[in-house]
C-alpha cells in the first residue's frame, strides 16, 4: 500500500496538522476545548459506560484477572471523575509562549528562548482509559497533537472516549484530529509508531516495565521513559525511632501499588538493634510480607528469607525487603547496584551523613527524614501528573506540563551579519 | 566471552567508576585537570605529531581525499589551539550543582532541583582527533566521563591523546579512567556503545548526516541529534536592498561549510524583480552557483535550473538553491517541507509578517533581519562549542556546558509523611 493510501499515516498526517493549528492557539481558547470535553464526557456517559461494558466482557472473555478489569471500568463515579481532572487541567498555567531566558547580544541582537509545543505526542499505555482522556488534556493543554496506543482491550472505551474529545476540541474552533487513536492497527500500529520519525516528536510509554523497555528498545522516536521504582529507604545509626517507624510504615504502605512507595527497607547495623524489631513489627501488623537477609532475620522471628532476586523486586505490593549494612558506604553500594534511580530516602539525625546521601545517591528525588511517597508532581505543586521520568535526558523526576515542551530561539535582529 | 572478560565492557566500567568520582569532584579539582591536559599536549606535541603522522599515511594509502586529510592532520600550531581551547573551558562556569528551581512545601518539606552531571557520556565521531580533546574537557567539567568512538581513521591520534588526557586527569588526583576510547574495537565497539544502556547515559554524535542516521536508528541510548542544517532566508516583499544583500550573502559564503550556513533562498514574488538580480549577482560574484526554480531564473540568466532534489539537499559549499515564492504562507510551507528545523531567517520591514514568521516556522532558532551564522554557541554567549541541537528533547539549539548535565531533586524533610 502506498504511504498516500495508508491509513495509519493518513492518521499521524491529521494528528500533525491538527497540532499545527493547535501550537498556535491561544490559552483561552484550549481551556474552552478542555471545558468543551469535560462536558461532552459528562453528556456522553450512557454511551461512554455502554463501549466500556464491551471492553469489559471481552476481558472477561479473554481471562483478564480482577485488577486489569477495574482498571478497565469505567462507571458514572470514574467518568465524572475524569471530567474533574479535565478542568483541573484548565486551571494549570499554560507553558507555551513562557520566557526561559534572554538576553541583547553585544551587537544589538535580542535573543529569547521561548517555551513552544514538542507537536505531536505519542503515547503507548495499557488497558487504562482514564489516561485516554489524561493524557489527551495535557498534550492539548501545551499545545500539542497527540497519538493515543491504549491497546485492544480498551479499544471500544478509548473509541468513543477520543470521538468525544475530537468533537468538543472541533466546537471551539480548533481541529479536533489532533487527538487520534492507532489501537485498531494493533500491535503493528503500537511498532510502526515507535518509528515513525517525523509525524511523532516524543514517546512517552506509561505502564509495565515490559512496556517501557520495548518501547525504549525499539523506538527511533525520542522517549520519555516513567519507569519502574525499586525504592529504598535507610536507617541511619541515629535515626530516630518514631521519625524512622512512621517513614518507612508510610513508604511502604500508604499505596502500595505506585512507582514511589519503597520496596526495600535498609537498615545501619548499630540501629538494627534497636529499631528493626519495632519496624519489623509496625510492618507485618500493616499487612507486608517482610523478606531479609540472614542479620535482618536474627532481629525478627517472622522475616521470611529472601533470595538475590528479593533486591532487584518491584513487588508493588504489600511485600518489602530488609537488609542490615554494616555502613552508609554499604548502604550506597546496595543502592548504586539495585536501584531504577526514581527515589531514595535516608532516615538520620547526622549532618554529614545526610549530606553525602543527598550528593551520592544518583536518583531523581534523594530525600532526607521524608517518605518517598512525596516524589510527586502534584506533591511538589506542579499540579498534573504527566508521570515521573526515570531518565536523565529532558526530564528528571515528577514531570508537569513544561516537561511537555520544547524550546526555541528567536532572533530579533536590525540587519546584523558576522 | 564473559562480561567479566570482556575488554570491552571492562573499558565502559572503567568509564563509569572514573565517572562517579567526577561527579562530586570540585570546580577547582576539575580545572586544574584541564590545565594539566593542556600542558600535556603541549608538552606531548612531538609525540602526537608522530602518532599523527601514522594516520595520515594510513589515510593516504586508503585513498582519503584532500578534505579528510586536512580535518585528520594535527600539527603544532593546531595543538597549541586545541591546548588553548581546554584552557578557554576552564573559564566558562560550572553547571554542576547549579540550583535551578527550589521551594519549600505547605507541609515545610523543601525541595530542590540541581544540576548533576549525566554521568558518562559516549561520542561518536569521524577523523577529527581535536574532537577528542574538545569533547572529553567539555565532560569533564560537566562532571561527565565521556567514551569516545573518533573512528579508526583517527585511531593512533586519539590513542595518544587519550593517554595524555588519562595521565593529566590522574597527575591531580582524579580517576583519568572516566575518560576512555574504544577506537580499537572498530565497527563493533561502535555498534556496542549504541546499546550500552546502563553504562551509557547519552550519545552526541557528531558528524555527517549518515552518521547521526545511524546512530539514532540503531542507539537505545538515549540520543542528543546534532543535526544537519538545510538554513533558508526568506526575503519578503518589503525586504531593505542593503540589509537583504548583506545578510543573504553573510548566510551563505561566510563559512560555507558549517550548519548555519544557509542552503536556499527564498524571494517574495513582490521583491524579486526589485531585489533578486541583485541578490543574484552578489552571490555569483562571491564563487556562489545558484540552482533556481523557473521564476527565480527569470531574473538572472546566470541561475542554473534546480531539481527538485535541490530544495532537500545540504551542500555545505558554494552552492544555493532560489525560489520565488507568491506569499509568507507558500515561504511557511516551503520552509515546513524541506528544512531540517536548524535556523530560518526572513528579511523585511513588516512587523506582523515577521512575528508570524517567528511564531510560525518550527525551527531551533528562527530570526529576523539577521544572518543565520549567528546559531552559534559562542554568538549565544555560552563560551563552548558542544554542538547544534535539531531535536526537540532536552536541548534544542546552540548546546552549552549546562546541556550535558541532568538534574535531580534532594528533598529535605523533619518526618514528614503522607
Amino acid at each position: 500500500m502506498s504511504v498516500l493510501n495508508d491509513p495509519f499515516i493518513d492518521r499521524l498526517e491529521r494528528a500533525r496538522s491538527g497540532a499545527k493549528r493547535l501550537a498556535t492557539a491561544t490559552t483561552a481558547s484550549k481551556d474552552a476545548a478542555l471545558e468543551a470535553i469535560a462536558v461532552g464526557i459528562e453528556q456522553a456517559i450512557p454511551g461512554i459506560v455502554a463501549a466500556n461494558a464491551e471492553d469489559l466482557r471481552r476481558g472477561r472473555e479473554n481471562g483478564l484477572d480482577a485488577g486489569l478489569l477495574d482498571r478497565l471500568l469505567l462507571d458514572e463515579t470514574r467518568l465524572r471523575g475524569l471530567a474533574a481532572a479535565v478542568r483541573e487541567v484548565i486551571a494549570l498555567p499554560d507553558p507555551v509562549g513562557q520566557v526561559v531566558r534572554g538576553s541583547t547580544l553585544a551587537n544589538g541582537i535580542r535573543i529569547s528562548q521561548v517555551r513552544v509545543p514538542f507537536g505531536v505526542i505519542g503515547a503507548i499505555y495499557e488497558a487504562r482509559p482514564n489516561v485516554t482522556v489524561d493524557i489527551a488534556a495535557l498534550s492539548l493543554k501545551s499545545g500539542n497533537g497527540v497519538v493515543l496506543r491504549g491497546g485492544s482491550a480498551a479499544e471500544s472505551s478509548n473509541a468513543v472516549l477520543v470521538d468525544v474529545i475530537q468533537r468538543a476540541v472541533t466546537s471551539v474552533g480548533l481541529d479536533g484530529d489532533a487527538v487520534q487513536t492507532i489501537d485498531e492497527f494493533g500491535r503493528e500500529g503500537a511498532s510502526r509508531l515507535m518509528r515513525a520519525r517525523g509525524y511523532v516528536d516524543v514517546l512517552i510509554p506509561r505502564g509495565s516495565a515490559g512496556l517501557i523497555s520495548t518501547v525504549v528498545q525499539e523506538s527511533t522516536v525520542p522517549v520519555i521513559e516513567t519507569g519502574a521504582g525499586i525504592v529504598h529507604v535507610f536507617v541511619d545509626a541515629s535515626a530516630d525511632e518514631e521519625m524512622a517507624a512512621a517513614i518507612v510504615r508510610n513508604a511502604k504502605t500508604h499505596r502500595p501499588s505506585v512507582c514511589n512507595a519503597a520496596e526495600t527497607l535498609l537498615v545501619h547495623r548499630d540501629a538494627a538493634e534497636r529499631l528493626l524489631p519495632r519496624l519489623a513489627a509496625d510492618l507485618i501488623a500493616a499487612g507486608v510480607t517482610l523478606n531479609g537477609d540472614e542479620a535482618a532475620r536474627g532481629f525478627s522471628e517472622e522475616i521470611l528469607p529472601a533470595g538475590e532476586a528479593e533486591w532487584s523486586t518491584e513487588h508493588l505490593a504489600l511485600v518489602m525487603g530488609v537488609r542490615v549494612v554494616d555502613s552508609l558506604d554499604e548502604a550506597l553500594a546496595h543502592i548504586e547496584r539495585y536501584s531504577t534511580r526514581h527515589t531514595e530516602s535516608i532516615v538520620t539525625q547526622d549532618y554529614a551523613n545526610a549530606e553525602r546521601f543527598l550528593a551520592e545517591v544518583d536518583s531523581a528525588a534523594v530525600m532526607v527524614n521524608a517518605s518517598t511517597r512525596f516524589t510527586d508532581g502534584g506533591e511538589f505543586g506542579f499540579g498534573a501528573e504527566v508521570g515521573i521520568s526515570t531518565q536523565k535526558l529532558h526530564a528528571r523526576g515528577p514531570m508537569g506540563l513544561p516537561e511537555l515542551t520544547s524550546t526555541k530561539w528567536l532572533v530579533r535582529g536590525s540587519g546584523q551579519i558576522r
